[in-house]
């Protein structure tokens, strides 16, 4: 498979530059010691006041029917190529701290710090995940018991990128195309908002 | 110094075991090639729809008087250190898509995988980054004119890990301790929430 390495104006790592998002995953599993290791990558992320917000539900195509389970928790236009992968998660937040029960504004930032680290730990492994914010938090909810205060954020495959069985067309084009992303000076400013940092415009 | 190298239970890639927040910076700049990589890094990151949420402010010594105005930017407790820091961020997160000016919901988790991304850049270059919730994001509209739409979400010191004047000895303590986490069977589940999976449990 060709894979999308990114088109970068500084240097970057690379596990950073290879990551990406397939549609098309192998039919090849994941070892349990992968997925550990991809966990424990999420555990050491940072977060505010080390609440560590995250947990995850883990489905394996070993468990046909707990697969199905947690593949009904994403929308169905993402169910049409994430049932090809061997693995799907769900992000789970807990949304206040655990120390003062107040609200935590950093939560579902530091999800994404989690499951990023998870990515990068992934990518180290030769393995690919597709995140996804298209998933149905309520249904969640009620087929995992997930209780208040927690609540279903993110989906995620996991998987290794290959040939997929009858998947759309689109999607196999979605998988062929470069990757795009705006420059630095269109986000990366000093100053004043909307001002490029003279650090990017050299 | 001393690093702080994570106990991890399963093994994971080095960058990410080396990471932690430290309150210390050392008097030493961050090259501007450095840290133009840092945001190369965040740009490539995942985003829902590919809306690439995230934004950043930086301001470096360099510059005291753009210094001064970010820092300000932190609550109290968080100037105190930061302040020691070379270059010091926030990082912004546009609340809608572009694309159908409906709530985003993924747009603070996706600001979290910019940033995470970020650090592992940081990292890749011996460099630390203590990102912090603790900031003044009203403050930060008024003195940067962040548009209504996006909102100023987390801080960033930027530096190298060293020696530092003047830091209350709560702090310099705080960066002698072992990292903490959870371990994965209390947070990574199957089949119904707080069940560990069993992948986790071997």
């Amino acid at each position: 498979m060709s894979e999308k390495i990114a088109s970068t104006d500084y240097p970057i790592h690379e596990l950073l530059a290879q990551r990406w998002s397939p549609y098309e995953f192998e039919d090849r599993p994941v070892s349990e010691a992968d997925l550990c290791s991809l966990f424990e990558a999420a555990r050491w992320a940072a977060s505010s006041y080390n609440e560590q917000p995250w947990s995850y539900i883990i489905a394996t195509k070993d468990n046909p029917k707990q697969f199905a389970k947690l593949l009904s928790c994403l929308v169905d236009a993402n169910q049409i190529w994430a049932k090809n992968a061997p693995a799907i998660a769900l992000g789970i937040v807990k949304l206040k701290f655990t120390h003062n029960n107040q609200d935590n504004r950093c939560a579902i930032h530091d999800l994404g710090l989690a499951s990023a680290n998870l990515v990068v730990e992934a990518m180290a492994r030769g393995i690919y995940v597709h995140q996804m914010g298209g998933i149905l938090p309520d249904k969640a909810r009620d087929l995992f018991n997930i209780p208040d205060g927690f609540e279903a954020w993110t989906g995620m495959a996991i998987g290794y990128h290959g040939n997929a069985i009858a998947l759309p067309d689109a999607m196999k084009e979605r998988d062929s195309i470069p990757r795009q992303r705006k420059p630095l000076p269109q986000f990366v400013f000093s100053e004043n908002w909307g001002n490029p940092s003279p650090l990017v415009q050299k």
